[in-house]
């Protein structure tokens, strides 16, 4: 981009396509973050687990929800930040088990200038978190407040 | 309910209200949650905060949703525990500030028996985050997988 390292609402043009970088998930990281938000048998104990709706330890949904932000994060450098206005339709396909490697896939769906809010623009992503077998585990949209470059 | 202390499918019917007990958000709890998941400085830095979009430092919105599914663990004894089928539509509609305690309230959408998995049925949750003032700060639609009681 000419404007430099930032991405502005211009540079974000439906159909265009992003992919994150992966990381990693550990089975500590999945027991530590279910004890603070989803503290349930099947996210924080590993052998409880098994005898659960899902036979097998898995991560919080929103954990893998909050991995694919920081994917997104490291991905998306927009001017002054991803301000999220929203999210449509998060849906959990595939559990994520401990070790797993994820990685985001962005698409711009959609994008409109702000009617309430100068200088801005709505851009909606479809986001689709993969892990290391290329299976998908989430899917998402997420909508962005993102500055317009002629307002700079 | 009759069938002791765990809810289930025929229990969770339309229009039927729950409210969470109250969880209190910290500056250091802000800034740890950022920098695992939505490291951006108007969450990880409260002085850089204060030059950014929201003008203050605030809770990563993906951060108020965790919590607010804790507080919906905690209020909710589904049988079997939460599974989540998806979500719709979260959408943040006031920022989180340290030190504000946040609760949920909840209400049955919808109930529906699944056809796709035996014994269990799919029911859709409206649930409200508030603040310490009585506050929207975020809402969104959750949808359960919950067992029924007569398979049981």
């Amino acid at each position: 981009m000419v404007r430099g390292k930032w991405l502005y609402f211009e540079d974000l043009t439906p159909g265009r396509r992003m992919t994150s970088g992966a990381c990693r998930i550990s089975e500590p990281e999945i027991i530590a973050f279910a004890r603070a938000f989803d503290p349930q048998p099947f996210h924080v104990d590993p052998v409880a687990a098994r005898q659960s709706f899902f036979g097998q330890h898995v991560s919080s949904g929103w954990h893998t929800a909050a991995l694919t932000m920081r994917l997104m994060v490291e991905a998306l450098p927009v001017a002054g930040g991803l301000v999220g206005a929203g999210v449509k339709n998060i849906r959990w396909l595939r559990p994520v088990r401990p070790g797993q490697a994820l990685r985001a896939q962005m698409e711009i769906v959609s994008a409109r200038i702000s009617t309430s809010r100068a200088g801005t623009g709505i851009v909606e992503i479809g986001v689709t978190t993969l892990n290391d077998k290329d299976e998908t585990v989430q899917v998402m949209e997420v909508s962005l407040i993102v500055p317009l470059a002629d307002n700079v």
